[in-house]
């Protein structure tokens, strides 16, 4: 018969039974609950209304949370390396700016780091097939990493110099203060986002702008063309070899091969 | 020889005959019509002027839609289908709002809920290809519906701790006056949409926003990877369907149907 | 010996001959300056302060380009295709709003028209691959047809929806008249444009816009996944056939079968 | 035994040793630093309080890096060919600026040119796989040149277009002061970059830029498609090159060379 820790530690850490379902979604709820009340306890007049509730909420969250942790620590098989894991690290980082907000004013809100939390419903939901979409996805952002730092540098190149001419062609009285607020402005227009908070007014500004413009249309293409190739690559090697013919091009849900008919 | 009630049946139901075709093209007309009177009527210096004959044509259409809503139920082969069909829905619910705003004032507006009805013109089209289209549009969608939700997660992951960072460094005097204010303009910021109705005034707010923008072009080419692939995919398996199983989604190359290894 | 006509005819028409490309090179910069003459007179200080020589060079233009319209009518082999082809009515177009400007105020501007003729530049340059690749690009767009429709009809219901709500959630007092000026909000925002004329300013509108550019993300991605798709397909359909093992995925530059190594 | 001036110029135009390594580090260091410098002194407040000690460092820098240019200058295996490459135009310009400074004021911005100097980070970092990776990029670029010119010329008559139209339904009252300023304005609206400045008032205004929008959408769409198909392109053509030819362009399938027909 299971002891009382490995029964507990199959309810936090595993996501099969009844019960680790139930604590699963417990868990996810009390973690959008939790950040959805930081949230509000920043808005000023909420924070006037209910400011007494909201701060006792917290800290039931707070106690439930540290709970749990000292629980996960109770239960790990590995402690060294739940605490060093991913989710260890953003466990306590869940907790500590609470503590810490007695001490030091200005910390809760970074209570919000709760959210990371929210990534555990990747794990939670294992049994489909999310984990491995996940990982596709983020397989073929690696595989395009090289491709990516090439595109970074030439960018942050491309935005200093045009930054720079801008910054003599419209000058500080045209908003364009110094030069890191033109390469502000530069990364801005050549994103797409375009704010309007600075925007050119000389007619050789907006001749230049327009022409920023016109080249961040071929630079926006480049990563979305480097994620599509990657995505459809990882996607073809994530399929299945027949072992008869050597026909390696199988979709993930297929059970015949598609070649030789034989079961894969 | 037919009923009347099978021949008004297939001029309303089917899109083949003149007949047919021609209530088609005069409803999918009537739809266009009312929907732009209910546009216009919100247009407070039309309704001063034209207000009377306004509500009135709103009332013609609204009783042609009732008749016409009636006279579906009417020659339904399936009536209780009907209406719980999302033609069934819509068709109802493009009538409604009319005869609620005799009791309750501001519901008249919801019955732009009538535009919905203008995606019957895929049904009426059916004859070309527009059905397959957008069912192949359909299905590259709902076969990335995983990759999407794991995407969306991570994306509202992100943009609550981008916008809570941006409201300890800006802060309310900057116009990021929350965290839900500053959350909503991570997303204008990330989706590369920039009002600039609110914006990063201090230095390092600009240099943060930066970075996020950068982020977003990262992330702006996920989904358009995602549906890249998807769409191709979607095309490939659209071709042979498996005589044995049903199985529709085979590649071009398939010799077998990979789910029950018949050859196809 | 050829006629004067012919050889004349060869050099406005043709574009091999060195004459021939030396008329064109001259036609594509009067097109050029000509429309840049156009665009400088709408800037009010140039147009007080060089209005003279201004209308002086845009008559000469204007008389150069009906010298060439007359030649193109006296040369052209079918004179009457050319006058309804898109090139011969544009030529046309490009002339008449001069003289319409005699009779007419305003119509001067109409002289950008003009610019169309650019689009001449495909044709001069067809001795390289431009016409080539513009045809890859038209016949892309023109397979994708069907799902533009389907795509343009899904977005048109979908601002309409999108459109009206927002103006029941922020009203006319935040800037949303009425409903098409929501409409047109709904696709500034959709589109990522965002200028900022138009904003969310309730928490309610806020929350509901940052759906609808959530929204935008995914929509942004179909007309991008559609264009490659096709391009893709496009690009294959004008690679070229192995007359002996059939194999058609040949580059447009290829010599020989990559398959069996036979000429093609 | 080698000479001290081969052992000097492999350290300075090699990457391989760890001395190479050492002043290719140092040197990369050295450019950003000297870039952040100009930038900061472009701020006001920091030149009023620093002025003294940035201007020191910045000729400091200056000095490295004529030194280094000297240095490259004697130790260059072909010294007409270094001064003419690439690297060796940006190494220059990279210091004249600040010499031109004595004389000319304004010229010290012009300094950030220093910033082009970081792209020798791809050179540095050529072990590993970034060179290769850079190259696929330039080649995918290149192999879409004719396709992008055909898009520009076809957006420039566009926005041409787009922008007199706007000026004629919108006029200077709302904004669009003149042609040029209304080419600006479809340029920021086409590019989805929207900043605000100009924005439609006018109702036919705003539902023509609602078109604009719309085709925008599909614009957009076609430089991504180009550079995904050219990319999945260059990737596969990267992979295998004819002994006999030296023609690199084949496909990973290809048996014989397509150019030479030898077997592969």
């Amino acid at each position: 018969m299971k002891s009382f820790k490995t029964r507990l530690g199959n309810i936090i850490f595993e996501h099969d039974t009844a019960a680790a379902k139930l604590f699963d979604v417990v868990l996810l709820w009390a973690i959008v609950l939790s950040v959805v009340l930081v949230m509000l306890e920043s808005v000023a007049s909420f924070r006037l209304r209910y400011g007494g509730p909201l701060r006792g909420l917290e800290w039931l969250f707070t106690a439930l949370f540290t709970l749990e942790y000292l629980l996960r620590l109770y239960t790990a098989y590995n402690r060294a390396k739940y605490i060093r894991s991913f989710y260890g690290v953003v466990d306590l980082l869940a907790i500590l700016p609470s503590y810490l907000s007695l001490f030091l004013t200005g910390t809760q809100y970074f209570i919000v780091i709760r959210s990371l939390r929210l990534l555990r419903v990747f794990r939670v939901l294992k049994l489909v097939q999310f984990v491995g979409e996940a990982s596709i996805l983020t397989r073929a952002l690696r595989a395009s990493r090289a491709k990516i730092i090439v595109f970074l540098v030439t960018v942050v190149t491309l935005v200093i110099i045009i930054g720079s001419l801008m910054f003599l062609i419209e000058g500080p009285a045209n908003g364009f203060h110094n030069i890191p607020v033109s390469v502000y402005w530069a990364i801005v227009t050549l994103t797409t986002v375009g704010y309007g908070d600075i925007a050119p007014k000389t007619p050789l500004g907006q001749f230049f702008s327009a022409l920023v413009m016109i080249l961040g249309y071929a630079i926006i293409a480049v990563p979305t063309g480097i994620v599509s190739v990657e995505l459809s690559r990882a996607e073809k090697a994530a399929e299945r070899t027949c072992t008869h013919c050597d026909n390696s091009h199988h979709d993930s849900d297929a059970l015949y091969c598609k070649r030789c008919g034989k079961a894969l």
